[in-house]
Protein backbone atom coordinates (compact mmCIF):
# COMPACT_ATOMS: atom_id res chain seq x y z
CA UNK A 1 0.00 0.00 0.00
CA UNK A 2 1.63 3.45 -1.34
CA UNK A 3 1.82 6.12 1.32
CA UNK A 4 -2.04 7.35 1.48
CA UNK A 5 -2.89 10.96 2.69
CA UNK A 6 -5.99 11.21 4.82
CA UNK A 7 -8.49 13.83 4.95
CA UNK A 8 -10.36 15.09 7.82
CA UNK A 9 -13.39 16.92 6.37
CA UNK A 10 -17.09 17.35 6.76
CA UNK A 11 -16.03 20.59 8.19
CA UNK A 12 -18.27 21.23 5.66
CA UNK A 13 -18.51 18.36 3.24
CA UNK A 14 -18.56 20.85 0.19
CA UNK A 15 -14.75 22.13 1.23
CA UNK A 16 -13.97 19.01 1.76
CA UNK A 17 -14.96 17.85 -2.25
CA UNK A 18 -13.00 20.72 -2.79
CA UNK A 19 -9.94 19.69 -1.78
CA UNK A 20 -10.72 16.01 -3.69
CA UNK A 21 -11.14 17.92 -6.72
CA UNK A 22 -8.18 19.80 -6.10
CA UNK A 23 -5.66 16.82 -5.84
CA UNK A 24 -7.30 15.49 -9.09
CA UNK A 25 -6.65 18.39 -10.79
CA UNK A 26 -3.43 19.40 -9.40
CA UNK A 27 -2.03 15.46 -9.89
CA UNK A 28 -0.13 15.35 -13.49
CA UNK A 29 -2.02 11.67 -13.70
CA UNK A 30 -2.48 9.48 -17.41
CA UNK A 31 -4.50 6.56 -15.57
CA UNK A 32 -6.65 6.17 -12.43
CA UNK A 33 -3.20 4.30 -10.89
CA UNK A 34 -1.31 7.21 -11.58
CA UNK A 35 -3.53 9.48 -8.83
CA UNK A 36 -2.08 10.06 -5.05
CA UNK A 37 -3.68 7.60 -2.79
CA UNK A 38 -6.40 9.68 -0.52
CA UNK A 39 -8.64 8.72 2.07
CA UNK A 40 -11.56 10.95 3.01
CA UNK A 41 -13.47 11.09 6.50
CA UNK A 42 -16.85 14.12 5.84
CA UNK A 43 -18.25 12.36 8.85
CA UNK A 44 -19.72 16.28 9.63
CA UNK A 45 -21.47 16.19 12.87
CA UNK A 46 -18.50 17.99 14.60
CA UNK A 47 -19.47 21.10 16.79
CA UNK A 48 -19.05 24.32 15.11
CA UNK A 49 -15.75 25.68 15.44
CA UNK A 50 -16.10 29.31 15.56
CA UNK A 51 -19.00 28.53 18.37
CA UNK A 52 -16.82 26.52 20.26
CA UNK A 53 -13.97 29.25 20.23
CA UNK A 54 -16.38 32.50 20.98
CA UNK A 55 -18.90 31.29 22.95
CA UNK A 56 -17.76 28.39 24.55
CA UNK A 57 -20.10 26.02 22.78
CA UNK A 58 -19.08 22.51 22.76
CA UNK A 59 -15.52 21.56 21.57
CA UNK A 60 -14.72 19.50 18.58
CA UNK A 61 -11.74 18.34 19.75
CA UNK A 62 -12.68 14.56 20.56
CA UNK A 63 -14.44 14.54 17.40
CA UNK A 64 -11.41 15.21 15.29
CA UNK A 65 -9.81 12.89 17.14
CA UNK A 66 -12.24 10.29 16.94
CA UNK A 67 -11.87 10.65 12.69
CA UNK A 68 -7.72 10.90 12.71
CA UNK A 69 -7.77 7.31 14.25
CA UNK A 70 -10.71 6.25 11.59
CA UNK A 71 -8.37 7.65 9.13
CA UNK A 72 -5.16 6.13 10.68
CA UNK A 73 -7.24 3.14 10.62
CA UNK A 74 -8.11 2.91 7.15
CA UNK A 75 -4.03 3.39 6.14
CA UNK A 76 -3.56 6.96 6.43
CA UNK A 77 0.11 7.66 6.97
CA UNK A 78 -0.38 11.86 6.69
CA UNK A 79 -3.21 13.84 7.90
CA UNK A 80 -4.70 16.93 6.68
CA UNK A 81 -7.70 18.74 8.25
CA UNK A 82 -9.98 20.50 5.54
CA UNK A 83 -10.79 23.13 7.33
CA UNK A 84 -8.67 26.57 9.00
CA UNK A 85 -10.81 27.38 12.15
CA UNK A 86 -10.10 23.64 13.02
CA UNK A 87 -6.38 24.82 13.06
CA UNK A 88 -6.94 26.20 16.78
CA UNK A 89 -6.36 22.91 17.94
CA UNK A 90 -3.53 21.92 15.57
CA UNK A 91 -0.63 21.26 18.04
CA UNK A 92 -3.25 19.21 20.16
CA UNK A 93 -4.17 17.21 17.45
CA UNK A 94 -0.75 16.88 16.30
CA UNK A 95 0.12 15.49 19.50
CA UNK A 96 -2.20 12.91 19.58
CA UNK A 97 -1.80 11.68 15.66
CA UNK A 98 0.64 9.16 14.94
CA UNK A 99 1.47 9.67 11.50
CA UNK A 100 2.44 12.78 9.91
CA UNK A 101 0.01 15.46 10.21
CA UNK A 102 0.79 19.02 7.72
CA UNK A 103 -0.89 22.54 8.46
CA UNK A 104 -2.99 24.69 6.48
CA UNK A 105 -2.15 27.78 8.08
CA UNK A 106 1.36 27.23 7.33
CA UNK A 107 1.34 25.80 3.74
CA UNK A 108 -0.70 29.18 2.88
CA UNK A 109 1.73 31.55 4.78
CA UNK A 110 4.70 29.81 2.73
CA UNK A 111 2.87 30.58 -0.48
CA UNK A 112 2.43 34.26 0.59
CA UNK A 113 5.70 35.03 1.47
CA UNK A 114 7.30 34.11 -1.96
CA UNK A 115 4.81 36.33 -3.64
CA UNK A 116 6.55 39.43 -2.28
CA UNK A 117 3.32 41.49 -1.72
CA UNK A 118 3.18 43.47 1.73
CA UNK A 119 -0.35 44.01 2.08
CA UNK A 120 -1.98 40.97 3.27
CA UNK A 121 -6.16 40.74 3.29
CA UNK A 122 -7.50 38.41 5.29
CA UNK A 123 -11.10 37.03 4.71
CA UNK A 124 -11.47 33.87 7.34
CA UNK A 125 -14.02 33.13 10.41
CA UNK A 126 -14.55 35.33 13.16
CA UNK A 127 -12.88 32.83 14.95
CA UNK A 128 -9.67 32.27 12.65
CA UNK A 129 -9.09 36.12 12.74
CA UNK A 130 -9.63 36.42 16.57
CA UNK A 131 -7.29 33.46 17.34
CA UNK A 132 -5.09 35.00 15.07
CA UNK A 133 -3.95 31.59 13.28
CA UNK A 134 -2.82 33.88 10.01
CA UNK A 135 -1.66 37.41 11.57
CA UNK A 136 1.21 36.19 13.94
CA UNK A 137 3.42 34.42 11.23
CA UNK A 138 2.55 37.19 8.81
CA UNK A 139 3.58 39.88 11.25
CA UNK A 140 6.82 38.23 12.46
CA UNK A 141 7.80 38.74 8.61
CA UNK A 142 7.03 42.40 8.44
CA UNK A 143 3.79 41.74 6.54
CA UNK A 144 0.72 44.41 7.12
CA UNK A 145 -2.55 42.21 7.64
CA UNK A 146 -5.69 44.06 6.36
CA UNK A 147 -8.96 42.92 7.78
CA UNK A 148 -12.67 43.59 7.80
CA UNK A 149 -14.11 46.25 9.89
CA UNK A 150 -16.45 44.80 12.54
CA UNK A 151 -19.38 44.99 10.27
CA UNK A 152 -18.12 43.79 7.27
CA UNK A 153 -16.79 41.06 9.04
CA UNK A 154 -20.33 39.65 10.28
CA UNK A 155 -21.33 39.69 6.57
CA UNK A 156 -18.00 37.56 5.93
CA UNK A 157 -19.62 34.98 8.42
CA UNK A 158 -23.04 35.18 7.07
CA UNK A 159 -21.66 34.64 3.63
CA UNK A 160 -20.07 31.72 4.64
CA UNK A 161 -22.76 30.27 6.78
CA UNK A 162 -25.54 31.13 3.50
CA UNK A 163 -22.92 29.16 1.42
CA UNK A 164 -23.19 26.14 3.81
CA UNK A 165 -27.32 26.12 3.88
CA UNK A 166 -27.26 26.02 0.11
CA UNK A 167 -27.28 29.64 -0.99
CA UNK A 168 -24.73 30.06 -2.76
CA UNK A 169 -25.47 33.10 -5.37
CA UNK A 170 -26.49 35.33 -1.95
CA UNK A 171 -22.91 34.01 -0.17
CA UNK A 172 -21.35 34.75 -3.24
CA UNK A 173 -22.80 38.28 -3.41
CA UNK A 174 -22.32 39.17 0.26
CA UNK A 175 -18.57 37.87 0.07
CA UNK A 176 -17.32 39.98 -3.20
CA UNK A 177 -18.04 43.31 -1.49
CA UNK A 178 -16.23 41.90 1.87
CA UNK A 179 -13.16 41.59 -1.02
CA UNK A 180 -13.76 44.49 -2.31
CA UNK A 181 -13.34 46.16 1.32
CA UNK A 182 -10.53 44.67 1.42
CA UNK A 183 -9.02 45.92 -1.45
CA UNK A 184 -10.32 49.03 -0.73
CA UNK A 185 -7.43 49.13 2.02
CA UNK A 186 -4.98 48.28 -0.33
CA UNK A 187 -4.79 44.72 0.26
CA UNK A 188 -2.31 43.25 -2.69
CA UNK A 189 -3.43 39.41 -2.31
CA UNK A 190 -6.21 37.96 -0.25
CA UNK A 191 -5.86 35.02 1.51
CA UNK A 192 -8.96 32.57 1.34
CA UNK A 193 -8.18 31.36 4.85
CA UNK A 194 -11.63 29.50 5.25
CA UNK A 195 -12.04 26.27 3.04
CA UNK A 196 -15.42 27.36 2.22
CA UNK A 197 -14.29 30.71 0.73
CA UNK A 198 -12.74 29.54 -2.32
CA UNK A 199 -16.06 28.13 -3.38
CA UNK A 200 -17.66 31.26 -3.03
CA UNK A 201 -15.74 33.67 -4.65
CA UNK A 202 -15.16 30.73 -7.77
CA UNK A 203 -16.16 32.63 -10.09
CA UNK A 204 -14.11 35.89 -9.09
CA UNK A 205 -10.75 33.18 -8.79
CA UNK A 206 -11.57 32.54 -12.46
CA UNK A 207 -11.10 36.41 -13.66
CA UNK A 208 -8.42 37.56 -11.20
CA UNK A 209 -6.17 34.31 -10.18
CA UNK A 210 -3.56 35.65 -8.64
CA UNK A 211 -5.30 38.14 -6.68
CA UNK A 212 -6.15 35.59 -4.15
CA UNK A 213 -3.87 32.92 -2.00
CA UNK A 214 -6.66 29.72 -1.64
CA UNK A 215 -5.56 27.73 1.52
CA UNK A 216 -7.19 24.70 0.17
CA UNK A 217 -5.05 24.77 -2.78
CA UNK A 218 -1.96 25.84 -0.67
CA UNK A 219 -2.42 22.92 1.68
CA UNK A 220 -3.38 20.17 -1.31
CA UNK A 221 0.22 21.42 -3.02
CA UNK A 222 2.19 20.86 0.04
CA UNK A 223 0.39 17.34 0.51
CA UNK A 224 1.99 16.31 -3.26
CA UNK A 225 5.25 17.60 -2.09
CA UNK A 226 4.93 15.31 1.20
CA UNK A 227 3.88 12.40 -1.25
CA UNK A 228 6.22 12.95 -3.95
CA UNK A 229 9.35 12.38 -0.74
CA UNK A 230 7.69 10.04 1.02
CA UNK B 1 -21.23 8.14 15.65
CA UNK B 2 -24.01 7.72 12.81
CA UNK B 3 -24.32 5.20 10.14
CA UNK B 4 -21.53 6.26 8.24
CA UNK B 5 -21.55 5.36 4.65
CA UNK B 6 -18.10 4.31 2.75
CA UNK B 7 -17.40 4.53 -0.63
CA UNK B 8 -14.50 2.09 -2.42
CA UNK B 9 -13.57 4.44 -4.96
CA UNK B 10 -10.32 5.23 -7.02
CA UNK B 11 -12.11 3.89 -9.90
CA UNK B 12 -11.27 6.32 -11.22
CA UNK B 13 -10.84 9.57 -8.95
CA UNK B 14 -12.90 11.81 -10.37
CA UNK B 15 -15.96 9.66 -10.60
CA UNK B 16 -15.49 9.04 -6.70
CA UNK B 17 -15.14 12.69 -6.72
CA UNK B 18 -18.63 12.71 -8.60
CA UNK B 19 -20.22 10.87 -6.17
CA UNK B 20 -18.95 12.49 -3.28
CA UNK B 21 -20.88 15.58 -5.21
CA UNK B 22 -23.89 14.09 -6.01
CA UNK B 23 -24.40 12.89 -1.85
CA UNK B 24 -23.74 16.72 -1.01
CA UNK B 25 -25.91 17.80 -3.89
CA UNK B 26 -29.16 15.34 -3.15
CA UNK B 27 -28.97 15.63 0.47
CA UNK B 28 -31.38 18.94 1.59
CA UNK B 29 -29.09 19.89 4.47
CA UNK B 30 -29.29 23.44 6.03
CA UNK B 31 -25.69 22.85 7.63
CA UNK B 32 -22.77 21.00 8.24
CA UNK B 33 -24.05 18.54 10.28
CA UNK B 34 -27.22 17.80 8.32
CA UNK B 35 -24.86 16.63 5.70
CA UNK B 36 -24.69 12.23 5.12
CA UNK B 37 -21.38 11.32 7.17
CA UNK B 38 -19.04 9.86 4.56
CA UNK B 39 -15.51 7.37 4.30
CA UNK B 40 -14.41 7.94 1.11
CA UNK B 41 -10.86 5.41 0.00
CA UNK B 42 -9.61 7.32 -3.47
CA UNK B 43 -6.93 4.79 -3.43
CA UNK B 44 -6.31 3.79 -7.19
CA UNK B 45 -3.69 1.42 -7.71
CA UNK B 46 -6.06 -1.00 -7.94
CA UNK B 47 -5.69 -3.37 -11.13
CA UNK B 48 -7.92 -2.43 -14.01
CA UNK B 49 -11.25 -3.85 -14.20
CA UNK B 50 -11.75 -4.58 -17.80
CA UNK B 51 -7.95 -5.49 -18.56
CA UNK B 52 -8.67 -8.34 -15.51
CA UNK B 53 -11.89 -9.59 -17.09
CA UNK B 54 -11.30 -9.45 -20.59
CA UNK B 55 -7.47 -10.19 -21.37
CA UNK B 56 -6.74 -12.16 -17.78
CA UNK B 57 -4.79 -9.44 -16.38
CA UNK B 58 -3.88 -9.27 -12.53
CA UNK B 59 -7.44 -9.07 -10.17
CA UNK B 60 -8.47 -6.00 -8.43
CA UNK B 61 -10.41 -8.62 -5.93
CA UNK B 62 -7.31 -8.74 -3.01
CA UNK B 63 -7.18 -4.45 -3.51
CA UNK B 64 -10.66 -3.59 -3.19
CA UNK B 65 -11.38 -6.44 -0.36
CA UNK B 66 -8.02 -4.67 1.38
CA UNK B 67 -9.87 -1.12 0.55
CA UNK B 68 -13.14 -2.55 1.81
CA UNK B 69 -11.72 -3.08 5.21
CA UNK B 70 -9.77 0.07 5.58
CA UNK B 71 -13.55 1.74 5.64
CA UNK B 72 -14.69 -0.66 8.03
CA UNK B 73 -12.11 0.59 9.96
CA UNK B 74 -12.88 3.80 9.83
CA UNK B 75 -16.40 3.13 10.82
CA UNK B 76 -18.29 2.36 7.44
CA UNK B 77 -21.86 0.72 8.30
CA UNK B 78 -22.47 0.52 4.44
CA UNK B 79 -20.16 0.20 1.38
CA UNK B 80 -21.04 2.12 -2.13
CA UNK B 81 -18.47 0.95 -4.65
CA UNK B 82 -18.37 3.39 -7.58
CA UNK B 83 -17.53 1.89 -10.80
CA UNK B 84 -19.88 -0.19 -12.73
CA UNK B 85 -17.25 -2.78 -13.76
CA UNK B 86 -16.17 -3.27 -10.25
CA UNK B 87 -19.71 -4.90 -10.04
CA UNK B 88 -18.48 -8.22 -11.83
CA UNK B 89 -17.00 -9.13 -7.99
CA UNK B 90 -19.58 -8.15 -6.19
CA UNK B 91 -21.26 -11.51 -4.83
CA UNK B 92 -17.63 -11.95 -3.65
CA UNK B 93 -16.98 -8.89 -1.76
CA UNK B 94 -20.22 -8.72 -0.46
CA UNK B 95 -19.64 -11.97 1.24
CA UNK B 96 -16.19 -10.92 2.73
CA UNK B 97 -17.86 -7.49 3.91
CA UNK B 98 -18.97 -7.87 7.52
CA UNK B 99 -21.23 -4.42 6.76
CA UNK B 100 -24.00 -3.87 4.25
CA UNK B 101 -23.58 -2.98 1.03
CA UNK B 102 -25.49 -1.79 -2.17
CA UNK B 103 -25.39 -2.70 -5.69
CA UNK B 104 -25.11 0.14 -8.01
CA UNK B 105 -26.38 -2.26 -11.04
CA UNK B 106 -29.40 -2.95 -9.28
CA UNK B 107 -29.79 0.87 -8.24
CA UNK B 108 -29.99 2.17 -11.69
CA UNK B 109 -31.89 -0.78 -13.09
CA UNK B 110 -34.76 -0.06 -10.31
CA UNK B 111 -34.83 3.60 -11.57
CA UNK B 112 -34.95 2.15 -15.36
CA UNK B 113 -37.79 0.13 -14.66
CA UNK B 114 -39.99 3.22 -13.16
CA UNK B 115 -39.80 5.20 -16.33
CA UNK B 116 -41.84 2.94 -18.42
CA UNK B 117 -39.80 3.06 -21.41
CA UNK B 118 -38.54 -0.66 -23.15
CA UNK B 119 -35.97 0.40 -25.76
CA UNK B 120 -33.01 0.85 -23.06
CA UNK B 121 -29.65 2.09 -24.45
CA UNK B 122 -26.05 0.87 -22.47
CA UNK B 123 -22.97 3.18 -22.50
CA UNK B 124 -20.71 1.07 -20.11
CA UNK B 125 -17.17 -0.32 -20.32
CA UNK B 126 -16.53 -3.42 -22.63
CA UNK B 127 -15.92 -5.71 -19.49
CA UNK B 128 -19.39 -4.94 -17.83
CA UNK B 129 -20.95 -5.22 -21.59
CA UNK B 130 -19.46 -8.50 -21.59
CA UNK B 131 -20.70 -9.41 -18.51
CA UNK B 132 -23.72 -8.67 -19.22
CA UNK B 133 -24.27 -6.81 -15.92
CA UNK B 134 -27.19 -4.53 -17.19
CA UNK B 135 -28.69 -6.90 -19.81
CA UNK B 136 -29.09 -9.75 -17.54
CA UNK B 137 -31.59 -8.41 -15.48
CA UNK B 138 -33.42 -6.08 -18.17
CA UNK B 139 -34.28 -8.34 -20.70
CA UNK B 140 -35.85 -10.49 -17.60
CA UNK B 141 -37.91 -7.61 -17.40
CA UNK B 142 -38.55 -7.59 -21.17
CA UNK B 143 -36.77 -4.90 -21.51
CA UNK B 144 -34.42 -4.27 -25.14
CA UNK B 145 -30.96 -3.73 -24.57
CA UNK B 146 -29.43 -1.18 -27.51
CA UNK B 147 -25.22 -1.60 -27.23
CA UNK B 148 -22.91 0.22 -29.79
CA UNK B 149 -21.43 -1.85 -32.35
CA UNK B 150 -18.06 -2.73 -32.01
CA UNK B 151 -16.81 -0.09 -33.28
CA UNK B 152 -18.57 2.13 -31.90
CA UNK B 153 -17.70 0.07 -28.37
CA UNK B 154 -14.21 0.49 -29.48
CA UNK B 155 -14.67 4.33 -29.18
CA UNK B 156 -16.35 4.21 -26.04
CA UNK B 157 -13.48 2.64 -24.39
CA UNK B 158 -11.42 5.24 -26.02
CA UNK B 159 -13.56 7.90 -24.35
CA UNK B 160 -13.52 6.62 -20.76
CA UNK B 161 -9.68 6.36 -20.93
CA UNK B 162 -9.16 9.73 -22.93
CA UNK B 163 -11.00 11.06 -19.91
CA UNK B 164 -8.80 8.97 -17.01
CA UNK B 165 -6.13 10.48 -18.86
CA UNK B 166 -6.93 13.68 -18.89
CA UNK B 167 -8.38 14.81 -22.23
CA UNK B 168 -11.59 16.06 -21.04
CA UNK B 169 -12.93 17.82 -24.58
CA UNK B 170 -12.12 14.84 -26.81
CA UNK B 171 -13.38 12.13 -24.54
CA UNK B 172 -16.73 14.53 -24.25
CA UNK B 173 -16.37 14.63 -28.86
CA UNK B 174 -16.33 11.02 -28.99
CA UNK B 175 -18.57 10.00 -26.46
CA UNK B 176 -21.16 12.43 -28.15
CA UNK B 177 -21.13 10.11 -31.48
CA UNK B 178 -21.34 6.87 -29.37
CA UNK B 179 -24.90 8.25 -27.90
CA UNK B 180 -26.15 9.32 -30.92
CA UNK B 181 -25.80 5.69 -32.41
CA UNK B 182 -27.38 4.31 -29.70
CA UNK B 183 -30.16 7.33 -30.63
CA UNK B 184 -29.90 5.87 -33.85
CA UNK B 185 -30.88 2.31 -32.58
CA UNK B 186 -34.00 3.97 -30.83
CA UNK B 187 -32.78 3.99 -27.15
CA UNK B 188 -35.60 6.35 -25.28
CA UNK B 189 -33.44 6.27 -22.48
CA UNK B 190 -29.27 5.63 -22.30
CA UNK B 191 -27.83 4.04 -18.70
CA UNK B 192 -24.95 5.87 -18.35
CA UNK B 193 -23.19 2.57 -16.72
CA UNK B 194 -19.41 3.47 -16.03
CA UNK B 195 -19.29 6.42 -13.56
CA UNK B 196 -16.91 8.23 -15.47
CA UNK B 197 -19.14 8.67 -18.44
CA UNK B 198 -21.51 10.83 -16.34
CA UNK B 199 -18.53 13.06 -15.74
CA UNK B 200 -17.80 13.05 -19.66
CA UNK B 201 -21.89 13.92 -20.56
CA UNK B 202 -21.99 16.63 -17.82
CA UNK B 203 -23.03 18.73 -20.74
CA UNK B 204 -25.10 16.49 -22.79
CA UNK B 205 -26.66 15.41 -19.57
CA UNK B 206 -27.75 19.10 -18.56
CA UNK B 207 -29.48 20.13 -21.67
CA UNK B 208 -31.42 16.90 -21.93
CA UNK B 209 -31.78 15.61 -18.45
CA UNK B 210 -34.38 12.66 -19.23
CA UNK B 211 -32.39 10.87 -21.55
CA UNK B 212 -29.84 9.62 -19.03
CA UNK B 213 -29.91 7.14 -16.26
CA UNK B 214 -26.57 8.23 -14.29
CA UNK B 215 -25.62 5.15 -12.66
CA UNK B 216 -23.68 6.83 -9.93
CA UNK B 217 -26.78 9.11 -8.89
CA UNK B 218 -29.08 6.02 -8.86
CA UNK B 219 -26.55 4.69 -6.02
CA UNK B 220 -26.29 8.00 -4.04
CA UNK B 221 -29.90 8.22 -4.25
CA UNK B 222 -30.15 4.49 -2.90
CA UNK B 223 -27.69 4.87 -0.11
CA UNK B 224 -29.52 8.23 0.72
CA UNK B 225 -32.36 6.11 1.28
CA UNK B 226 -30.51 3.20 3.48
CA UNK B 227 -29.29 6.42 5.48
CA UNK B 228 -32.61 7.76 6.08
CA UNK B 229 -33.99 4.03 7.08
CA UNK B 230 -31.07 3.39 9.26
Amino acid sequence: MKNIIGILGGMGPAATADMFQKFIQFTPAHCDQEHIPLVISSIPDIPDRTTSILRGGESPLLAMEERIYGLENAGAKCILIACNTAHYWYDELKEKCHVDMLNIIDSTINEVLQMGKTKIGILATDATLATKLYQKTLEKYGLICLLPNEEHQKSVMESIYLYKSGEIQKAEELMLIQRDELIRYGAEVIILGCTEIPLILKNAMREQPTLYEDSTAALVRAAIRWYQTH
